[in-house]
C-alpha cells in the first residue's frame, strides 16, 4: 500500500519518519542518532542496507547523514563555523584522505533564489585544478592537494539540455575521481526548511524510485562516486495544505459543531490524507513551491557555510 | 461581519469578486469591463467612489485598472508589445500630457526572484533627469521631455530603514511632480499570477485599511501623486490551502463515505472558510509565499513589458 | 619582419589595416566594403583565401564580416533593431536555411562587465531543444524549427577547466550540427570599442597563429562548424600607450624644443613602435585591460541587439 | 607650478609621494609609518594639518590612514582576518566607543565590476536599525549596540540623481550620527591596485580641490562626520602611459641609437611628463579606466574583508 503514495521529500530522514507515523517498520534500514549539545547539532544517520529497504524508502541503498541545526539560517558566524566543521568531517570520511581530482557541481537555477544553493556554493569553492595543471602543486601551497574543478550546469529552460548531459560530457572530458553535487531540496515539513543538511553517498536521484537510477546523477550513470549535499529550501504546496488539514482535524475534535468532520477524516492515515490532498489540489499547483520571505538572507548564509565545509574537507595538508 | 476578515489580496478586482461570491453588494464602488479580443486583454476598471466603498473594499478611494492577459508570461514579443502599448495608454491618461519630472520607484527585493519586479523594471527605464540638468533638453532628443529619475530603495533587512523613509528623503531633495511605483503583489487566486497588471492612482497602501494611509506610499504621505503599477507574482499560503478546501468540499458531496464532512463545511461562507484556514495554519506560514517554479523567466518578460510601457508613456514627443 | 610582431587584435579588419599603414600588400586576402547609408552601418568583408594570407594576417583561412555602427552603444531601439536585422542576415547565410540543432555558446566571464557579452547574450536567446525533444515541434510553434541549446562555460578561474574541455564534452553528448560562439574581443583601436560586430566562420582562435588551431573553438577541434560573433569591448594596455606615442611623435615635429625626439622615433614603423612599447610596459600590465566607464549600459544594449539578431536568424518559419 | 597639475589620485599617500619625487617639501603635512611585520601590513598615517597643506595636497585637512597589504587580493582567509582586524582597529578609534546610529553607504556602480566595491561591502554588513527600532536592543543581542543602516545610492546613469541628493535626503529622514562611506578609488600606480585600503575622516571629496567641498560627501555638506574607506581598484589611462614613458626614458639612456630622445624627455619633471601625456592622450581616454583581468575574484575577497572589518568595529559588546 505504501508504494502507491509518492511521499514527496528529498530527505531520507523524513521518508523514515513517515513510516514511523503510520507505525510501519521497515527492514533493511538502520538509524543512528547523535546529539552535539554544545553546538546544538542533531545528527541522524540513515543507512539503507538492502534493496527491500530501498524499495520501502523510495531511495537507493546507501548512507544518508542529516545534520539538523536550528540556528543555521540565523546570522552567527561562530555557530556557522561549527556547522562547516561538522560537515567537513562527514565529507572527509566519504572522500577518503587521498589526493584526487574532485568535481563540485552546483545544481539548480541561479536566477530563482531558493533554487540557487548549488550555484552560490560553487561561487565560494576554492578551485585548484587549472593552477596545478599549469604551474604544479606548489602553486596552490604544495604538499598533498586535491585537483578541484567546478561546474554550474544551469537548468533546462536556460540550456535546452538535460543537466545530466552536461555533467556527463564534462566528466568524460576531465575524468574527476569523485563528484560532490550540491542542490536545494524539497522537504515535507516546513519545520526543517533551511536548518537541515543532508549528505549522502548515493548522489542525486530525482523522482526516487528503486531500480530507476538512469536519470540520476550517481555512480551508476556517471561511473564515478557522487556525494550529494542538500538543504531543503522549499516545501511542496501539498505539504502546507496537509499541515493545515492536520490542524483542522485536531480543531474539529474539540469543536462540537464540526466534530463529524473530524470523525470522517480521522479514519485516514497520515499518508492517505496527504495523498488525498495531493489529488485535490489543482494540477498547476504542482508547478509551485513554498518558501520563506527572507530566503535571500538564508541562502547567502547557508551557501557560505557549505562552501566553507567543502573547502575544509578538500584541504588535505 | 465582512470587515473583520482580512482578505489578503492586493488586487481591487479580487476584493470585489470576494464580495460577489458572498452575494454582498457594495455601494460606492463602480465597475466597468472591456475586452480587447484581438489582443486577448481583458480590462476591468474598479472605481471606489466613497469612503463607504473604501471601507468595504479595504482600499482607498480611487481608480483601479486591471489588465488581464493570459499569455503575459509566455514568450511572444509581439504580444508583449501590445500589452506595453495598452499599459502606456492607461499611464498617459493618469499622467496628463505635460512635461514634468517623474520619479520611478522600484519596490521590492532584488534578491528574491518573485519580489524583484520593481528593481527589474527600473533597470530598463530610460533615465533622463541628469542629462537634461547637465546638458539641456537637446541631449535627450529635444522637444517636450519628461525629467525621469529612478530609485530602488531595497527592503528593510538590507537597509535597516523603512522604504518610506528613503523615498520621502529623496522626494524632499529632488521634488518630482509625480511618482510611478512598481511592485510585486500578492494575489488571492493562483489563476491571476503573472498574467495581471493593476494600475492605480492611489499609490501603495500596505495592510490596506481605510483611514490608515500613514505608512502608504501615496499622495497623503509624500505630497505628490503616486501611480502604482503592480503584478501579482506570489500567493499567500492561506490561499492555496483554501483552494484545496474548496475542492475538498466539492469532492465530498460526490463521495458517500465522507459526505458528512461536506455538510459541515458547506455552511461556511467563502470568506469564513478562508479565515478559518488562516487561523489554523501555523504562524510561521505567514512568513512564506507560494510562487511558480519558472518565476525567473516570467519576471524577465513581464518586467521588460512594463518598463517598455513606462518608457512609451513618458516619451512625450 | 612583420611576422615577429604579435599585433594584438581579434579583429581581422584591424590586422588588415595594420599592413596598410606599413604599406605592405598581402596576397591571398580579399576585401569588400559596403555602406548602408540609411542605417549608418559600414560593412567590411575580409576573405582570407590562402594559407599564405592566413600566415600574414595571423588568422585562419575563412570569412570575416565586420559591421561598424557608430551608434551601437547609444540607446535607440529602432536603430538597434536595424543592426539585429543586418546581423541576422549575415548569420542566415552562414547557417543555411535547413532545420538543424544549434548550440549557442556564451564565452567570457559573467562577473567582469566587459567580458560578460557572451553570458548576457545567451540570457536572451530563445531556447527550444528541450521543448522539441519533450513535446515535439508543435510546442514551439511548429513548421520548420531549429533545436536551440545554449551553454555558458565560465572561465578557468571559476571552473578549473579549460573552456574547450567543457564545450567538447557537451558537444560530444548533445551532437549539435553547428555552434554559434559569442565572445567579447580585444581591439587595437579605442575608436572601434563597442561599435563593431565581427562575424566569422572560422570560430574562436585564441593567440591566433597559423597552423596552431589545437586550442581553438573551431571545426578542426570540435568536428562541427563554429560561427563566432564578437564585439571589441576592451583594448590592450599597449594600445593606448601606443596611441599616445603617436600623438607624442606628431607633437614633437611641431615643437622645436623636443624635435630631436620626434626624429629618433620617426624612423620606426608603426608596428615597431607598438612592439617597442609592448616590451617597455611592465609585465603585470599584460594582465590589465582598458574599458569605458559606462561599459554596463553598453553591454546591456549590445548584448540585447546580438541576441535579437541570433533569435531572428534561428527562426526559420 | 605644481598646483597647476591635476595629479589624479584618490590616495593621500600617492599625493605625498608625488611631491617627494619632485623633491618638494610640504609644510602642514605630517607622516607616520608603522610596519606589522608578522602580518605584512604597512601602515602610513598622513595628517594634513593646515589649509596650506591641504592646498598643496589637493585634499582636505584631516587624517588619512593607508594600509598596504601585498597579499590582500590573494585567497588566504587567515590573512584576510588580520586585515579585517587592523581595519576595525582604525575605525573604532575614529568612531569612538559610544552607542550610536551609523549609516553605511556603498558608493559606486554595482554593474561595473571594479566600481562595485561599495555595493558589495554593504551586502555583508550586519544591519540592525530596523530590529532595534521594532523589537528593542535584545533582538540583536542586547548590551551596547549600534543602530546600523545601509544605503546603495547607485550612479547617476541609473538614477538620474546626484549621489549626494539621495544621501542627503536619507540622512535628513533618518538622522544617523555618523556615516561610513565605502568606495572604489583610482590610484596613480598600478602597484597599489587592490592591495591598499585608505581610511579617512574627511569623507569623499571628488575632484579634490581645496575650498570646494560643496559636492563632497562630508561633514560640511551633510552635517554629520563621514568616515571614508576606499580601495584603489582602477588606474587612470594617463597613468599607465606615464609608467611606460618612464621605462622608455630609462631604456633610452642605455641605447645608443636613441639616446638623444632620453635627453629631451629627461629634462622634464615627473609631474610635467605626466601632465604632458595627459594632454596628448585623446579626450575619450578620460572616460576609460584600466583594471586587472581577475578583478572579479579580487573584488569578492576585498569587499568581504572590509565588511568584516566594519562589522567588527560596529560590534560594541
Amino acid at each position: 500500500m505504501l508504494g502507491k503514495f509518492n511521499i514527496r521529500t528529498d530527505l531520507a530522514l523524513e521518508a523514515k519518519e513517515s513510516f514511523e507515523e503510520d507505525n510501519v517498520e521497515i527492514r533493511g534500514v538502520r538509524i543512528h542518532e547523535t546529539e552535539d549539545e554544545e553546538n546544538e547539532i542533531h545528527t541522524t544517520r540513515v543507512v539503507i542496507e538492502t534493496e527491500n529497504g530501498a524499495k520501502a524508502m523510495g531511495k537507493p541503498v546507501g548512507n544518508y547523514i542529516t545534520m539538523e541545526a536550528p540556528h543555521m539560517s540565523v546570522p552567527d558566524e561562530d555557530y556557522h563555523r561549527e556547522i562547516s566543521r561538522a560537515l567537513s568531517g562527514h565529507l572527509k570520511k566519504l572522500l577518503g584522505g587521498e589526493e584526487q581530482s574532485v568535481l563540485v557541481v552546483g545544481l539548480g537555477n541561479r536566477e530563482v533564489t531558493p533554487d540557487a544553493l548549488g550555484p552560490y556554493v560553487v561561487n565560494n569553492v576554492n578551485i585548484t585544478r587549472h593552477m596545478i595543471k599549469e604551474y604544479g602543486k606548489a602553486s596552490v601551497g604544495g604538499g598533498k592537494v586535491n585537483q578541484i574543478s567546478a561546474l554550474v550546469p544551469g537548468v533546462m529552460a536556460q540550456t535546452g539540455m538535460e543537466t545530466l548531459e552536461i555533467i556527463r560530457g564534462v566528466v568524460e572530458e576531465t575524468h574527476p575521481a569523485v563528484i560532490i553535487a550540491v542542490d536545494a531540496l524539497a522537504a515535507r515539513s516546513t519545520r526543517r526548511l533551511n536548518r537541515t543538511i543532508q549528505i549522502t553517498d548515493t548522489g542525486i536521484n530525482p523522482g526516487s524510485g528503486v531500480g530507476n537510477h538512469r536519470n540520476g546523477i550517481n555512480k551508476e550513470v556517471l561511473g564515478v562516486p557522487v556525494i550529494a549535499i542538500g538543504v531543503p529550501t522549499v516545501v511542496d504546496a501539498a505539504t502546507i495544505v496537509n499541515d493545515t488539514m492536520e490542524s483542522l482535524v485536531e480543531t474539529m475534535d474539540k469543536d462540537e459543531n464540526i466534530r463529524n468532520l473530524g470523525g470522517a477524516l480521522g479514519t485516514l492515515s497520515k499518508s492517505e490524507k496527504h495523498q488525498m490532498i495531493r489529488e485535490l489540489i489543482s494540477p498547476h499547483l504542482n508547478t509551485m513551491f513554498v518558501t520563506p520571505k527572507d530566503i535571500d538572507e538564508t541562502m547567502k548564509r547557508i551557501s557560505y557555510t557549505i562552501s566553507e565545509g567543502i573547502n575544509l574537507a578538500l584541504k588535505l595538508s
